[in-house]
């Protein structure tokens, strides 16, 4: 079943009722104002930090679902209705939201009157506009109230929902000229304020809730749009809001427009005041004067616009699939960006006051945004090594407003310092940029230990080395890619983190799964350092690689798959011998992808287990069989449910892994075949089943031993979107940056049997037609010419470089 | 205005409208398992820890307001409704709610049939009951359906509102016998579970929120209680709830009654499942079957008034002057009550995550609950005094749970130590049992480090006088009570602690509110160290608190009132030389009731400035004028908006201390005056200013700069319970336990002209009788015969001591 469809002209997502199986949400902004906003209205806005300047409030785990939000409410004639549906759930005559790249539409008729309110937050503002058109498409003049209204939150959003003896004294706004104006904890040290401000008259207005919704009401029963008049409240502690009473009159046929700017503004610190008492509003002047009038509005939706087509320009493909086509050129580049935006923050999953940024999901992130805005990846990059330590480990988190380390989660991540080389060498494989190797970084964020960034990717390349177990195998630490198992823990009292409590230094457990990164991100260290000339480096790095290859083939290997890892007692994990969680998913990807075992035959005897043990219609789960039990030797793993998360759950960011293990073996049908099986637009029929939105991808999918099988969790945010995106335009369609040159290698199903990959990079244009009969190994021409191999030159800026592929 | 009137007889407030100001509650339970229970039903339970056991789900500053709780609906051929009128709002043909004595009634009526909700947590019980009475009051038969509802909490309340990622993926319950299991986390490390059981047959269940109400829908629009069929569903992570359906047949007049248990268990860990994946039951099946008949059900009931029956015999008064008399015998003893179980945790302004216990806090709560259990007062003396560090300091605040103090918040509020000494005087006055001071207690629960409980208040009566500033008056450290005058923090950021961060360690900022606690309380440092025979140190004792005096005298009096502090400069704080902040309540109370000036004639002076300059109807505000800016060095008190909390707010915890200096110095008429502005029985016709619950003490009546003057905020748990009842127990009524016996020594209105108070103390019951025309100094017969002075010697246990007393 839909509850909508693609409008891929318009790079849209077409909501066509409000009764989704889920709130089906979108996000305003790429720098430093966001928003989060459901298909009825539902969500909340903040700048730069989802916890500390949490800007309007919301209810997570709410009942009703999803209620509260930016709601616009319209009084005609006594039928109070709104175009998003909620809070009223009046019935409507039409209903559309379009969730498009960085805006969404959502538009609501009723009696002869369409109301259409587009939300975005335009390039290098810090507001979020609600621009509001109204229609009379009756044959009679219509007059009617439209109210506007927000809710605020004072500020620290985690202190907001704990903190009320202290909370519901302090809430305090100004309204001047129609504007607005939330300064709860401005008279004292916030020297930032938020502004709600219309373009037009306004009838009347309210800032205290309980006087327009009326003590006891629900959003649904708000008092004052039903009374069809204002309170003029001035919020004196409580509920501090905002609302707008406008009185619009319509000929039959007429529009008006009316935008409404929500901004955030800070002042100097020591001129803060007009008055004694009055914040100084000329930021919030000057930003109410650039949205005066509705050209100005549009002329900053079509500036958005541009920065998407731009953003957009740099990878793009025409197979005559559409919803290859969709996800690849609109769908999978955008969740890419979002997830660079907001890491794992914000959702309708993350409150937005928990995580900080990972090591690991930053690293992991950059893949499937360094092509979008490399100067951005830089800087990340940067922020990233600064939170590496001397010997090559890392905070596995930290603060994106401090970039110090969490202390809390602290280090012992063992997987973590790799991730940092891949991400780097993605980062100079698109942009030539040696330099970055030489930037000073400091070690945990000491300037006075500051060494270049190759020192760093060398410590990283070290630690797993410096950190072998019984088997000559990387030893797990904490936990690795999968945060859930926990080797080392042993974790007894209700609350621990599974990850951080009583960790023992056993020096036994060792992860294959870490082993197989380290043949598959090893080389590019040793590509790395033999660029930089350092050749016996490059040759103690293979060696190294070879080492760890032999390692995994003859203590990783259980005869049908790669092992999981060795636990705290030496004992097998992921092997046919355990009576549960026999294999693994992720040592199959990874190791493939590093190349071990393939010649052996191992590889597509791993990958035949993949499919025939893990494998499901919904994608394919993590292990099998799920744990029934609790194993205090293995952690939160088995703490879970069978089917749900990583017990047996189908984890949507380690199926491409697979993906490309079965290109690197050269089964082009089996990897298109998983593909789409997790891929949100091929899934879109389903969406009664998997019940989160169509056109992004969710961290997971409720597994085959679940009582919900198929049913999505956790949609956006997830390192699921980079990987997935890395996999498709890289492996599948075959086209991916390396130090040289574009690697062109399709394999990808018959199915797709002719398409063109238009990439820009380094400043020049290459157009990439495939004819594909299945299979792997292409035939190339560059500019007509026959060519050897698979590498496509990088060419001058400004040229355009015509390939052709014959598979 | 009122919404309801007290019923004395029944020690019951009875709320006849389901549309109060605001939600008001009570409180279910008081030894393990409590609930939060608001008059429509709202609310939530807990075992022991609302953090970290909270069993049902509750949110907090929500819309509406106070919605979700114990729902019970019944489908009336199609007619919907709950008898609490929430969640439906369906229009009743009568409401009351009964906020009694550990238990609430709800009763509502409509369409010929009456639903009355009896909840409490019977004696020695870890559960809930719900006793629900269906009487058919009309002339034909009725069949009907009747719906239970709650949502679980999946145990941790903060996890809970913060980690969807994990949570929505790990619900999970079972439906045995018609009761359902809640078991979320059981699997891992949890070895408790809750059950919701009904001693009926049920015709369905429903453990699944979205089968419930359908996704999307409010709980008034909940879908099974519509559609008059439960939809058996199993939750398999989401929400998990307990719904029972039964279906009741009753002929006219007749009566059934149902009782639903909500029951806390633990399990053996090593022993803590019945088959493999399903929880032992043993505990959940012997706690059912306690309630497997009305009569089981309502001879608990009785048990659990006489509990309080002998609870509150220990203080009552026979006044004529109901009011008095309510507060005095139910209302303000129940309040303490309430307070010593809960300290600060779980309010409907305290979300029960927050604060661990104060020391300060618990010292001061043990004043008004000594008298009713003294053995738990024993114990939480010695807890108290556990975290106590050798120099006298204290951790300001300690874990129930664990009893160790919380690092976080640390040591330096240097008014902490001498409540100690308060607390514990109090409890060997009411016991006799001077043994506690030879009690070993360690020092910051260190056992190695123990020193007698003597010791402990030698150090805390040394600490002030170890760390005075520069007039000789004791430094303030972080706060003294006032936690927001912070005069060594100098707080610029957002969101900082205002008493934590950045502390300066000037010692120059001095406290004459701590100068003049150590005057009032020093001297029952120096009565124990006498009566255990150490003349010495009490005359030591004696001395440094005449210094004290001659200091304040000398240093803290500004000419017409006594002066609040000096500050990081050394600046006078509450002086007439001060633009704002020129007269603060805490100094002007407490060094009367130390005697301070009360021989110069200061104290009257100062009293009538506190009318003059801080009085209003409402009550005394904290200080006058307003602060209408922020000052860096003065701290949090000066961050509130004019009139609210502690910038000039009426806080109804100080006010007493100002009618106790009133009584110090004769002034009866006044005291009761300034009694009666802020005891909420006297405020009960103002409901709709006062807005609260009128039957216990808020913390905060806004103040006369506040917009909202007379309007209260956070109600229960404040120490505003235990000071206002030894207010007027002791200082009003005038009587209170001494070492030897009971002071007899009256000083109320003259109003007050006759009454009876009878004392049961040390197993012997003191029957006072009372003649008053006001003034203080009365003449006392002891058995008929006439005694000198105010002292009735204690008698032997089982005595009965006939007091008279002229003033």
């Amino acid at each position: 079943m839909q509850f909508g469809h693609f409008d891929d002209e318009a790079r849209e997502y077409v909501i066509t009722t409000p009764h989704t199986p889920y709130p089906w949400i979108n996000y305003l902004g790429a720098q430093d104002f966001f928003g989060l906003v459901s298909h009825t209205g539902g969500g909340y806005s903040f700048y730069r930090d989802a916890k500390l300047r949490r800007l309007t409030r919301y209810r997570y785990n709410n009942v009703p679902v999803d209620d509260g939000g930016r709601y616009f409410s319209i009084n005609d004639g006594g039928d109070v209705w709104s175009p998003g549906f909620r809070p009223y759930k009046t019935e409507l005559d039409s209903f559309e939201t379009r969730h498009g790249m960085g805006y969404t539409r959502i538009t609501g008729s009723r009696n002869g009157l369409e109301a259409s309110v587009l939300l975005f937050v335009p390039v290098d503002v810090n507001a979020e506009i609600h621009r509001v058109e109204l229609t009379n498409t009756s044959d009679a003049p219509k007059s009617f109230s439209l109210f506007s209204f927000l809710e605020f939150n004072l500020w620290n959003a985690e202190d907001d929902q704990t903190n009320y003896q202290r909370n519901l004294s302090i809430g305090e706004v100004e309204v001047v000229d129609g504007a607005i104006y939330h300064k709860t904890e401005y008279r004292e040290r916030r020297d930032h304020y938020a502004v709600y401000g219309v373009n037009a008259e306004i009838a009347g207005f309210d800032t205290d809730r309980d006087t327009f919704l009326g003590f006891g009401n629900g959003f649904d029963e708000a008092a004052v749009p039903h009374a069809g008049k204002a309170g003029d409240s001035i919020a004196s502690g409580w509920y501090p809001i905002a609302s707008h009473q406008l009185e619009v009159t319509l000929e039959p046929g007429e529009s008006k427009a009316f935008t409404f700017v929500l901004g955030y503004l800070e002042n100097p610190r020591d001129d803060k005041w007009e008055a004694p008492g009055v914040i100084r509003k000329d930021g919030a002047r000057e930003l109410l004067a650039k949205f005066a009038t509705d050209e100005q509005t549009l002329a900053e939706f079509e500036k958005l616009n541009a920065y998407w087509d731009g953003l957009l320009g740099s990878y793009t493909v025409e197979s005559g699939h559409e919803k290859l086509d969709r996800m690849v050129n609109i769908w999978n580049q955008y969740q890419c960006m979002v997830t660079y935006n907001m890491s794992r923050s914000a959702s309708f999953f993350e409150t937005g006051m928990g995580r900080g940024m990972g090591f690991r999901d930053s690293s992991q992130d950059l893949l499937g945004f360094v092509h979008l805005v490399p100067e951005r990846a830089r800087e990340r990059i940067i922020d990233i090594a600064s939170t590496q330590f001397e010997d090559g480990s890392a905070y596995h988190q930290y603060q994106p407003l401090t970039k110090r380390g969490n202390h809390t989660l602290g280090s012992g991540f063992n997987d973590d310092p790799l991730w940092l080389i891949l991400g780097v060498a993605a980062y100079v494989k698109e942009t030539g940029d040696f330099a970055i190797l030489d930037e000073m970084v400091p070690f945990d964020n000491d300037d006075s230990k500051a060494a270049s960034l190759m020192e760093h990717l060398k410590r990283s390349f070290d630690h797993p080395l410096n950190n072998r177990g019984p088997h000559g195998l990387p030893l797990i630490g904490r936990a690795d890619w999968n945060d859930c198992l926990n080797l080392n823990c042993f974790s007894t009292e209700p609350g621990e983190s599974f990850q951080t409590t009583g960790n023992r230094t056993g020096g036994v457990a060792e992860s294959i799964f870490i082993a197989g990164m380290f043949a598959a991100i090893g080389p590019d260290y040793a590509a790395l350092a033999r660029r930089r000339g350092d050749d016996a480096e490059a040759e103690r790095a293979e060696a190294a690689i070879e080492e760890m290859k032999a390692a995994v083939i003859e203590h990783g290997w259980d005869g049908e798959w790669f092992l999981r890892a060795y636990d705290y007692f030496g004992n097998k994990v992921g092997s046919a011998e355990n009576p549960e969680g026999q294999i693994w998913i992720e040592p199959q990807g990874f190791c493939i992808m590093g190349g071990i075992g393939v010649e052996e035959g191992l590889a597509e005897k791993a990958l035949d287990a993949v499919e025939e043990r893990l494998g499901t219609d919904h994608g394919i789960v993590l292990l099998n069989p799920a744990y029934t039990e609790y194993h205090v030797e293995l952690g939160e793993v088995t703490s879970y449910p069978p089917g749900y998360k990583e017990n047996a759950g189908i984890f949507c960011h380690n199926n491409p892994w697979v993906i490309i293990a079965e290109t690197v073996v050269g089964r082009s049908e089996q990897a298109w075949d998983h593909y789409k099986r997790i891929t949100p637009a091929y899934r879109e029929e389903i969406s009664e089943v998997h019940r989160l939105e169509p056109y992004v991808y969710a961290q997971m999918i409720a597994g085959k031993d679940a009582v919900r099988h198929g049913e999505a969790k956790n949609s956006w945010l997830t390192g699921t979107a980079s990987w997935n995106f890395v996999t498709v335009s890289q492996y599948l369609l075959g086209v991916r940056a390396d130090y040289d040159g574009l690697v062109v290698d399709p394999c990808i199903g018959a199915e797709v049997s002719e398409y063109t990959v238009r990439r820009v990079i380094r400043g020049a244009t290459y157009v990439i037609t495939v004819t594909n009969s299945g299979g792997k190994g292409a035939t190339l021409t560059v500019n007509g010419e026959a060519v050897e191999g698979s590498l496509v030159p990088y060419a001058a800026p400004g040229s355009v470089v015509e390939v052709t592929a014959t598979v």
